[in-house]
Order: structure tokens, then sequence, then C-alpha cells
């Protein structure tokens, strides 16, 4: 197992942790400032500042990505929107080969509508059933570009309105059923915060294996958690091992970055930005 | 499938549903006055006017039991608080056999101390095994008493503080492990708000099979959801399929209560008791 304690080599920033406080553009400065080699932008903020200046920001500063969020919301109760979900992914998968990311992440989607506060059907297996044909047809592009594209599991409390994909094994068998020769261009996003509470998390990380296991997400859980979406912990205040899962990826095979992704109304989007950072890379050597 | 349309013959009310406007007493009275058959009561509730009040109050009244809350809460830092956890469930044992509850249910515990804010360790498969042994423990005791228990699981949202199985498939291979022959004395019960989520739902209802499906719960997602504990809603104003679930549960073998069971801070707990009740019973022959 690799041993972070002495530096910063592999930690990447998901710049939704410092959301509130910087644009895209200050991320960017902030993160090579500190030699932070990495980062996992999201398309709100690449597009807030424009695609071009971002990859030329990118190229000056020679940070690069760790991945890109995000592509996915394939389920729609219409068919003009699954097919717009579809060339929305197209150019999600576009913007991340542009700023040369590794992999496109995808939140899959869940109930349509539900994440505006009133679901348009409930059918939770027609949702899932939707999620596997558009990831299907999105891996027909991504293959033709080169684009390897990440499911990534959500927490079940997040199942109606954000990701109908809730656990490894899920998403594993929707990666054997759509690409059973595992080419490398479908694996999964591990998110701690997502799947620690898994009691088949080890055996399903191991069944992964390291050619799909395309990116590691941390941050912790929280006792309390005061909201299902966006108090989670800086890495070491909360009760995820975080070390020991790291163990099980690397043990499969994962050696790339391990990327902060905390979101936090509460807390650290209320802190300086410089002091979340600095904060990160303490506790990437400490705790991660 | 059961027809619940046109009666109320097998609806229950988890007195937790109006915990804040009733003393179990006038629960007791409501519930008898519109002719619901079952209540599953908690303890606190119990204690609060006492176990024999209690069982005369139900005698009278002819309201039987669904269940009794709660058994659990296994996990500790210390050996004395492994013992005392045993002592506290052969107590709630000796409860629910003196008010004729069909089964007590676990609320099996995880990470000690995680409820009141700081967790005592993080190794939840430690909090795991420490449960496994508990309910191996506990079983001895209710087999001699002739006392069914009911492992629920709970979201995983409340895996750190609340409950360490998290998965119907989780709860049945301690099932399997505690009591392999099946007697009867060991099963699940089944929240449709905790496991509603999980994309092995059905298949793992079908393995429990009828003589492990102890208790079935009601109430339903909303979206949003503002709090992980108290914002349940009720049946029919949420996101599950709550008749296609219970006919899973039919299938199986189920021919129980459907036992409304809702923690809502900001709305039902608001309200009056009898406008609570007249409601349940309204969804249960429409939506459940």
């Amino acid at each position: 197992m690799r041993d972070f304690s002495g530096d910063i080599q592999w930690l990447s920033i998901n710049t939704a942790t410092v959301r509130k406080q910087w644009t895209l553009d200050q991320i960017i400065e902030g993160c090579a400032r500190r030699g932070i080699r990495a980062i996992s932008p999201w398309r709100d903020q690449v597009a807030a500042i424009g695609l071009d200046t971002t990859a030329r920001l990118l190229k000056e500063t020679g940070v690069g990505l760790s991945g890109y969020c995000r592509g996915g919301f394939f389920p729609a109760s219409t068919a003009q929107g699954l097919r717009d979900a579809l060339d929305d992914n197209r150019r999600a998968i576009d913007e991340a080969k542009t700023l040369n990311a590794p992999c496109t992440v995808l939140v899959v989607g869940a109930l349509p509508g539900a994440l505006a506060g009133k679901a348009e059907y409930k059918d939770i297996s027609l949702a899932r059933s939707q999620v596997q044909d558009g990831i299907a047809a999105t891996m027909d592009y991504a293959r033709e570009v080169g684009m390897p594209l990440a499911i990534e599991p959500l927490h079940p409390m997040q199942a109606a309105d954000r990701a109908c994909v809730n656990t490894m094994e899920q998403a594993l068998d929707l990666c054997d059923a759509i690409d059973p020769a595992r080419t490398g261009m479908l694996g999964v996003a591990v998110d701690a915060y997502h799947v620690w509470w898994d009691p088949k998390l080890a055996s399903q990380i191991a069944r992964a294996g390291g050619k799909r296991l395309l990116a590691w997400h941390v941050c912790d859980w929280l006792t309390p958690t005061r909201d299902l979406l966006s108090d989670r912990g800086m890495m070491g205040d909360g009760v995820i091992e975080l070390r020991k899962i790291r163990g099980w990826m690397e043990d499969a095979g994962y050696a790339g970055f391990a990327e902060v992704e905390i979101f936090s109304e509460q807390d650290w989007w209320l802190r300086p930005g410089d002091e979340v950072l600095d904060t990160c890379m303490a506790r990437h050597r400490s705790c991660v």
C-alpha cells in the first residue's frame, strides 16, 4: 500500500470542495501554487470560465485531471427526454476529452422529476433499465473517442432523486452486462462517502479489479449528519475507515489519485478556500 | 394478494406515529375507537404508563400487537457494555411476552457512541460481529420463552449510529448463520422506508420466505427528504411502490399486518392524533 504520509503527489481536489469560495480559475491557481497535481472539475464550473480557458489554464499550470464531473441523468419520462440525455452525455464526453480527463464520471440519475420535488413516475426498476440503456448507448460514443466511463454508485439516500445505482455490486453488474469483455472503457468511481456502509464493499472492490476501478473519492461521514446532500465531513472528522478501504482498492490494483470531494453547506464551504485546501493536504497525509 | 381497499383489518399503528400527540393509553383508545386491531408500541411509551396498565388496556380494548419496539443496540466498546446490552434485551423480551407481541423487533445498533455524536471506535465490521454475537446470545433466551426476534435492516444512512445491518441480504445472512434450522424464532422486519431502494429487494424477500418475514412496516420516501431520521412521509405522498413490494411479501407467504410507522417532525407529529389515524386508515386502503 502506498505511503501518503510524506507528500501529496496522489492528492486530487474535486472542484466542488471549494465551489462556493472560488471560480475554477482560482481553484486551478490555488492547487498549482500548492503542488496539487490534479483536480476533477464540474461542468458548470468549466462553463462559467469557458472550456478553452480551462484547457489553457490546465496546460499553463501543469495541473491535470483525475476525472470529469459529470455525465449521467439518463432516465426520463418521455422519448425526447431520453434522447436529450444522450446528447448531453456526448457533450460531457467531448468536454472531458478536451480537458484530457482520464474518465468521465456518471451520476446515472433516478426517478425523473424527483430532484425538482415531484417524481414523474415511481418505478425504480424502470429507471434502472433506462440507466442501463443510456450507459450502453453512451458507451458506443465513448469507445469511439476513447473516453472511459466511471459509474458512480451513490448512497441509497439519493436513490430517488440523483442515482438509482446504489451499490458497487449493482454498478459492477452493469459493467458486466454492458462491457463483458472488460475493455477498460467502463468501470466504477468509488466514493467512500457513498459506499463505506456496504457489508459487501471489500468483496466488490476485489471483484472490480484494478482495470475497472477508475476513481477513488474521499471525505468523511459525520455523526450526526444534518443534511442528505451537503453535510460531508473532512477526512478524519467522521467514521469512515478511509485507509482500510484504500488498502482494499490498492490490493485490487488501484494506483491513482485520492480525490477529495466535500459538499459542506454549514462548514467547509464557509471557510476561506486556502484554509480548505491546506486542510485537505494535511488530512491527505494523516488520514487518507 | 389481499385486497386492502375495503377495510382496515390488516392495519397496525406503530405508536411512534403519534408519539408527540398522545400517550400510549390515548393511542390504544384512539385505535380501539376506530376498529384498528393492532399496534406496535415502543418501550419508552409503555414505561411511561406502566407495563401492567398497558397489558390491561390492551385486554380491555381487544387491541393486539403486531410487534414490540424494540431490542437491539448490541455493540459496545467495553465488556460491561456488551453485557448490559444483553440484559436490556432480556427485559425487552420479557415485556414483549407480557404484552403478547408476535415478535420483538431488533434495531441492532452500530458504532457505539455515534448516536451521541462521538464514535468510540470506527470499525464497522467489529460492530457487525458484536451484533451477530449479541443476537445469538439473545436468541437463547428468546427461544426459551418463545419470542421470535425480527432483525430490522435500517437504511444505510443510519449505518453509523443506529444499525449496521443495512440490507435484507445481510439480515438474512445473519438468520442463516444464527438459526440455520429456520426454527421460526429469527426472521426480519421489512420496513419499506429502509429497503425500498435495494436492487436486490425482490429476490431477498423471496429468499426470506413467509416463515422469516415477521413484520411489514410502511410509510413513504419524500422528495426532498429534509432529515435523515424524522422526515418520513404518509403512504402515497412519496415514491415508494408500496403495493408492488407488498405483492412480493405476500408471494413469499407473508399474511400479517401492514404497520404504519411515520417519524415526521415537521408535518404529521404537528397534526392532531385523530387526523393522523384517520389519514393512516384512508391511505391504508388506497395506497398500501
